[in-house]
């Protein structure tokens, strides 16, 4: 499994209007096992994104997808900052699902 | 929902033992929507722990289950370090299920 885990900062008071872009554009994405979306309670234009997904393709692929592609044009421009906390190698767990 | 972002560090050479233990742990934790555990690819001792939970009490009275003692009880001489990355505040998205 390939996972990650991130930190994205919204433009100043736009989180709310960026998580749901990114939580609208991630249905049905193949190979995606657990994809969650997080305010930080200390800090109210960030957000925590950890995903896994059964390879690193998978995730890659989904990059391609037009309800992703979509999700991307739509809030690029309420992203301030993106920032790559862990890239990880899931074991396993609670919740792992599928797409 | 309440959720955490940890890195748990091994004594030297034991991460897959203490990551067994974990994993054993974490059945039937009510309120328990996602716990993932991950291997970080980039350090052999490190561990990555995703959790999200209905509220904060249920990950607190988790810590008082008989399966978590005996986790807690077999994997603290494994622990060298335990980091808290960041506590969260889920919002959403896909493989939150239930205990």
């Amino acid at each position: 499994m390939y996972g990650l885990i991130g930190k994205f900062t919204s433009t100043d008071g736009d989180r709310d209007r960026l998580s749901a872009i990114l939580l609208k554009g991630l249905r049905d994405m193949p190979g995606c096992l657990s994809y969650i979306v997080a305010n930080d309670p200390a800090d109210a234009n960030a957000l925590w994104i950890t995903e896994v997904w059964d390879n690193a393709d998978s995730h890659k692929n989904s990059l391609t997808l037009p309800s992703v592609q979509a999700a991307i044009k739509e809030g690029r421009p309420l992203i301030a900052g993106m920032e790559q906390i862990a890239q990880t190698a899931p074991i396993g767990g609670h919740g792992l699902t599928t797409a």
